[in-house]
Order: structure tokens, then sequence, then C-alpha cells
């Protein structure tokens, strides 16, 4: 019972906090992308601001992360590297991609000031390269910076918005999440924000009227009660790293080997702002990808499931293809190539059966009697003319599976590598207020990054959490900030 | 903003109720199958209770349903009609049907205690005739009692379990809800609860420890604070006619013509147990039937998805077809016949497109071309063997498409009635105690049907709703009405 008293996130009453131990205009609890980004707002908003982080020191997730950041609509990267885009084709394609039913106030905003947010990210030090890396999906291994990140160059999206590749990766040349909060740090350093590491926050303070007027942290072995005047912004990430809470609301995700994100990415910020009548939303929403490439010519073999069937076009990002492969079809998936297609994966993946013909591969593999057979069949027919008229792989990667022997990589997720991380949380206003489930706001409490639903609904693209962190942590940290100022009706 | 605070679910501080207007060991919530089963229960154990009903009269949604209650394990009316059952069968079934991952302890004690539950449900007048009907998934159309409904005789589930049919209707010559609510009202009343109609409650009233002591309602154009000295139970139903919370929970059901429930299933009772720091789970779990049958004989046919693939057994329980079909294939599915399968069905599924060869077919509906040519034309190899290696249909029901013309029936939402309702809601205990997110309870606060999330995690079988609130609601009537008497460590 101690135990349980001690991590218990509920909400204490103002009236009970005998002092005040530290406090400040605005309390941002974890330090993250996010969570600098907001601080470095709030106090260029003129805010007293302190942060607190859990761990030793600033990063989180997205310090291991690869770095990318969704911006475009014209970006000076992607001026100089040649590809037009523009603030409504961004918005088409992000309805599409991130659905069903989106947050399109959100999306709205997210698009309308993505040039002045990558201005933004240059002039607090975080520099991107002019260039284009044509490895579509995940950050370049060099220092180049822009890559297609959501299938916006195949089927559906192509048809639905002008295709544009907006993940742009900080000048770094490896995965550059650790280069990014780097600078993200030391720009929110330079803002005059007090940075308090290794406190972890366990609860908010709330006064009789539900007001959020602080929190508790635990620091050097002690709680500690931080007031804050105008607000508190939880940016303290998602629940990945908590079973029981997974278990609870996307069950199928437990199966994944590689669930992306740190310790502290345990819910708590989110638990703490429900015992305050804070209400969660798309809990069940997670990214899932199965990284079939690179290499890209893999993508000319078919993904099939356990009934032998296609499902998607396998040229699209791999992480609708982990989706969809997971959510839809229980992960029971196989990568089927031939001769002429197949090479190791770069993180590994290997044949697990190869035969001299697609029966005795279905057969191997233990697929229904005549079902590969069938799909094969149909696929070959329609390949050999550069058409994939079921699933619209592109005409460029559409090869005819005829040169034995054939292959087939089990892909199930205790076989080869899944990645995988949260997308719920708290329902928030564009200005990251915290919503309660009527729709009102919990005044003084506000959150951004993956602590919320962002723009990722469902959907999702590579730099979508980075892009939907720094920018809604800008937007909670500029209204926390002028909370109380008389600045708003 | 005055409209807003009215709505508001937000908590009421006990010290500021001036004065009780009521009171009573255990309040009672809503008066549907979970409300009545609560308050009989509670009364028999010794409690005064109150009920508040926010219509005009008991019954809420059980009254406009089938009537089905699931209950196995071994009934008078399995052993009549010579079914044999056992609580391990019914449980292993169940942990199949239901999941992924549901509530083990639930499930184990709503099987181990079934068949008393059944002679507690006659002891209070409910009917259940010895008899069986053979048309599965629906309530008969005759007083008779016993049907399968959740798939148990067919593909995977009789190989998991011994199969039996379970879902048990009262003895009534139609569609039994209302007939079970006249009785389980009518034993309400003998229990000695009071009753009070007419009554919205609005929020829950929680002392400054966090527990709940009471409930403000409104009545008579009033508002009235009802002092709860045991517990409060919420038995409200779900939120399928919110359209806001199906938005943000499970925007795919929306599409959905026939939204099972009454005015009543908004979700208040939620957002009210959410507003004391409930924890809501699995919320985008959603029930979906396609009712394809009866007849029964249309299943001889094949359900294809917009890519012209089988996706399911189509002889499986008809709420399963619809899960798979809106939530894994949205919603885009045809029932695909031929000349000796067709009939028109039931409720009214026509056929839109006739043929006189699948190809002709195939291009009619707007199927990828060779799609659907390529799956009869696998289908018809096995069926003819009576096989069906791919999805496992039952011998009984395989028969080859062959006999012109074909016809396809749309079956997309906006085409034919879809039928769905919400599974998601507040975490709770077999006990019916309301938790928080960190797994602690909110003292003084239970719940029961569908305002919880039940035994149905995802998967559903017809009647799950009525066994689980009926069953449990008897558990949170019994410890609401134990609570604070010592009765309990």
């Amino acid at each position: 019972m101690a135990m349980k008293q001690e991590e218990s996130s509920r909400t204490r009453r103002a009236r009970d906090v005998a002092a005040w131990h530290d406090e400040a205009d605005v309390v941002v609890v974890g330090f993250g992308a996010a969570g600098a980004c907001t601080a470095i707002e709030a106090a260029e908003t003129g805010a007293d601001v302190l942060v607190l982080e859990r761990s030793g020191g600033g990063g989180g997730t997205s310090a291991i992360s690869g770095g990318l950041l969704y911006m475009g609509g014209g970006t000076p990267v992607q001026q100089a590297c040649g590809y037009e885009d523009s603030a409504e084709e961004m918005f088409r394609f992000l309805m599409a991609a991130l659905g069903p039913e989106p947050d399109e106030a959100k999306i709205r905003l997210f698009c309308e000031h993505s040039v002045s947010h990558f201005h933004w990210l240059e002039s607090h030090g975080v520099p991107f390269k002019r260039s284009f890396y044509p490895e579509p999906g995940l950050e370049a291994p060099t220092d180049d910076c822009l890559v297609f990140s959501g299938g916006e160059d195949g089927y559906p999206f192509d048809r639905i918005a002008q295709p544009a590749p907006r993940a742009h990766k900080p000048q770094y040349p490896a995965a550059a999440g650790g280069f990014l909060m780097q600078k993200l740090v030391a720009a929110t350093e330079r803002s005059g924000a007090k940075i308090v590491c290794d406190a972890r926050t366990d609860a908010l303070v709330v006064e009789d009227d539900g007001r959020v007027t602080g929190i508790v942290a635990r620091h050097d072995g002690r709680e500690r009660f931080v007031r804050a005047r105008r607000g508190v912004v939880l940016t303290a990430g998602g629940f990945i790293k908590n079973e029981e809470m997974v278990a609870k609301h996307q069950p199928r995700i437990a199966a994944c080997s590689f669930k992306l994100g740190v310790d502290g990415d345990d819910g708590r910020a989110i638990r703490m702002a429900m015992a305050a009548g804070a209400e969660t939303i798309r809990m069940d929403a997670a990214e899932v990808a199965l990284p079939l490439t690179p290499p890209r010519r893999l993508v000319r073999g078919i993904v099939v499931n356990r009934h032998g069937q296609r499902f998607i076009n396998e040229d699209t990002y791999y992480g609708r293809v982990g989706q969809e492969a997971l959510l839809r079809h229980d992960g029971h998936v196989y990568l089927i190539v031939d001769n002429a297609i197949y090479e190791r994966n770069a993180i590994g993946f290997e044949a697990t059966f190869v035969e001299e013909t697609i029966e005795e591969l279905e057969r191997s593999v233990g697929l229904p009697e005549g079902s590969l057979q069938a799909t094969v069949q149909l696929y070959n027919r329609f390949a050999v003319r550069g058409e994939d008229p079921v699933f619209h792989k592109g005409t460029a990667l559409l090869q005819p599976l005829v040169s034995p022997p054939f292959a087939a990589i089990d892909c199930r997720p205790d076989k080869v590598l899944w990645a995988t991380f949260t997308l719920g949380g708290l329902h928030t206003r564009t200005t990251g207020e915290v919503l309660d489930p009527d729709g009102g706001e919990i005044a003084g409490l506000y959150a951004a990054g993956r602590t919320t639903s962002g723009i990722a609904a469902y959907g999702y693209c590579s730099g979508i959490s980075l892009g939907d962190a720094t920018f809604f942590g800008r937007e909670a940290g500029r209204n926390a900030a002028t909370t109380g100022r008389g600045d708003k009706a």
C-alpha cells in the first residue's frame, strides 16, 4: 500500500499545500522536443519558466529518434531541391494520411505556419542542409535533409495531393534526434528558462474550483510543491513503456519487439491529467512500422497475409504497411520475392523459406492450398504490363515474380523487428488547452507532444511526432504564458 | 456559456452541498437491465436503495433489444435441449471470442456462476422455455429460447471449445427485451427499492478525499442533491448516441445507419465518472452487425472486400462479419451469390448487380480486373469438394458459385442496414468498483452494463450485453450494499 500511495497520480488540493518550494509563471513537465519548444516560446513571450525533467538531462524520446520533422508548404529546403509545395497541398495530404477523422483545426494551423516554423527552428540553432535524399521513409544516413516519409508519391496519396517530400532532418551525418535535442536544449538554456533535472512530477495541484495551479515533484528524495502562476504544460511523452496501459488500450502492439521510447514514456502525465478530469482520446492509436526497406528493391516483392492475399501497395510508407499488417492482419505477414529481387534487408530480414516453385513455397510457409498461387498469378498477369489494378503499386517497382528460386521472409512480430509507439493521449485544443469530456477546458492545464492526441489521429508519417511536438509545444508555451494576463478573451 | 454550464458533468464538492434532498444507502443511476439487477441485489442484501431514471420509466436500451442473455455451463434449457456444456468450455470460448485481451477475471466469474444466474433470473420472474431455435445469431421470432449466437459451432471456435448454444431468450413470442424489462422492473419494485423517473443525474458529489458520496440530479425542473451512504452505481448505458464521443473514439462506426440505443446512451455517466478521475478503456471497441441472414442460405455466397477478396468464413456470427468488414475493410463489402443461392434477405437486402458471368459482375461492381474471378475460381475449386482451406466455412454451407446469373449485393453502410453500439467505458473490477488510471478504486463509485468496459473487450456475441449487465449489475449492487458495513477487508 505504501508503494501504491507513492505511485498514485491523484491530484492534490491546493488548500492542503503547506508551503510552495518553488514557483514560476509556466511550469513545463518533461524536456523532450515538445518541452523545449514550449519553454523557449513561453520564455520569449515574457514568462518566467521552470522546466522539470525526470531523467538526468534534456532529450527524452526525441533524442533517440531519427530527428525528422514534418514541414512543408514551400520551405527553403523544398525550394532549393526543386519541389513545389503549398500549405493547401500539405493540408490535403495530411487530412488523408493521418485519419480517419484527424483534428482538422490542428492540421490547418500546422500547415499554414509550417514555413515560419522552419525559420523559427533555424533561428534557434537547428540547421538544415538544402538537399534531398532519395531513399524514402527513414532519415538519411548522411547529413542530407529532405525525404519522402509518408507515401506522398504513391497510391492513394498521389491522387489526392501534389506529392512533395516534407520530412526535414537537421544537418547531422546520421540519425539526428540527439543533435536536434542538443540544439533545442541549448536554445532553452539561452531563453532564460530554469531547468531542473532528476525531478519526477507525480501529481497536479488543483484549486477547489478545479483550476490547476501547481505540481508535486520528487527531487533529491523529497516531495516538492511547485506553484504555476499561469499554467502547467505537460510534455512528458506517451505510454509505450507502460505495459498495463498498452494492454488496456491497444493490446495488439504489445507483440512488437521495439517499443520506441524512454522509461519516462509510462503515461504518467496522461494519468495525472485524467485525475484532474481530463479526457483522453484515440488511446488505441499507434504507429507500427515494419521496415521492409532499405533496400527499396525489396518492395518489388509482395507482402501477403496468412490467407496468402496481398493487402496493400508494398511501395507505400512502411509505417502504413506495418499498421495495416498488425492492426488488420494480426501481424501474420510474409514478404514474397524471387531470385531477381532478393537481397538481405538492411536490418537483417533474411529468407525463411526458399523453394523452386510458388506451389512449393506456399506449402513450406503453410499458406492455404492454392492461395499464394492465385495471388502470384494475378499479380504477375498485370505486373508484366507494369500494372497493378488491385493495389496500385507504382510502375517503377512492378516486376513479375518469375525467377526461381522463390523466397518468403517470415515477418511476424516474433521473427523480425517491428517498431511501435502510442499516438493517443490528452484531448487538447490547438492552443494546447487540455479538455474535459464535455469539451470544456481544465483551467491552467496545457499539454503538447505525445502526451496529447496530436495531428496523427490514426495514420502516421515519419516526422509527424517531432513536427507536431515542436509546433504545438510552441503554441502551448505561448498560450500558457499569456494566461491570466488579460491577453485572452 | 449558460448552456455549457448546465451541461457540465464536472464533480460537485460535498462541502458545497447546502442540503441533501434525499438519501439512500445505494443510489443507482439508470434503470435498464444493469440498473434493475443492481437495485434488486442491493435491496436483497439489506440496503436502502434509490434508483434514478432519466426517462419516464424503466427499460433503457435493454427494453428495445432482442432480449438475449448469454448464459451457459449447463443451464436447465441447455440440458433439456440436449446440449452439453461446462463453465470451462464456456470460458474457453469467451476468452477466444471476446478478445484480444479480454478481462479474464470477469469472464471466469461470469462462467462459473452462470447456471446460478439463470436460476436467479427465473426466481425473479423471468421465464425461459426449454427449447432450441435453429436459426443462429438473432433471437427467435417465436417464444423459443436457446440459439447459437457467437459462431460457437464454426471456425475457429469449434476447434477451441466444445460448441454449445448459450443465448437464452425469455419466453415471449418475439424480440423479448421489453418483456424482460417488464419482469425486471416488477422485481425491482417488489425488492423495495425506491424508483424515481424523469430524474436526470448530472454529476457526482465528491468529498475532499475523493470519495463519492452522492449525486446531483435534475428533477421537476430543480436541482436535487441525493446522498449515497454506501455507494453510487452508474448503470446508464454507453455512448452510441453521442456523436462527438463516437467521432473522438471510434469514427468508423459513425457510418452505420442503426445506432442501437436510447437517447440516454450519450455517455453522460462515463463523463461524470471521468470528472472524478475514473479511467476509461477500450473506447474504440464496438459491436458492428451486418445482418446478411436470415435466411441462412445466403451465407452460401461469399463476402468480398473492395479488392475482390474474401476475408472471413461467411457462416460465422454476423457480428464478427460486421466488425471485420467495417473495422478492417472499411465497410466496403459485397455479398456475391449465384442463382441457386439468391433469395431476398429478411431485412431487405436485394441484388444490386446481376450478370451472366463473374467477369461481367466484376466489371459492373467496379472491382479490380481479375480480382473477383480469381477469388471465385479458388473458392469453387475447393467448394465442389466441400472444402474451404482458406477461410474454413463449414461443409454444410459450401456450394460452388456456378449457376448464372450471378449477383452482387452492395453491402456498404450507406446501402444496407448496419447495427452498432459501443463496448468501451469505465474500467471496473469484478466487484463493480470503478478504477482510476493507476489501478486504485474511486471510493464509493461502482458501475455496470454498457457504462463499463465489460467482458466483451473487442469481440462480441449476441446476448453478451444483457448477460454482462444483469450479472455484473448484481455484483455491483451486492458490493455497494456492503460497503462501509465492515463486510469487506
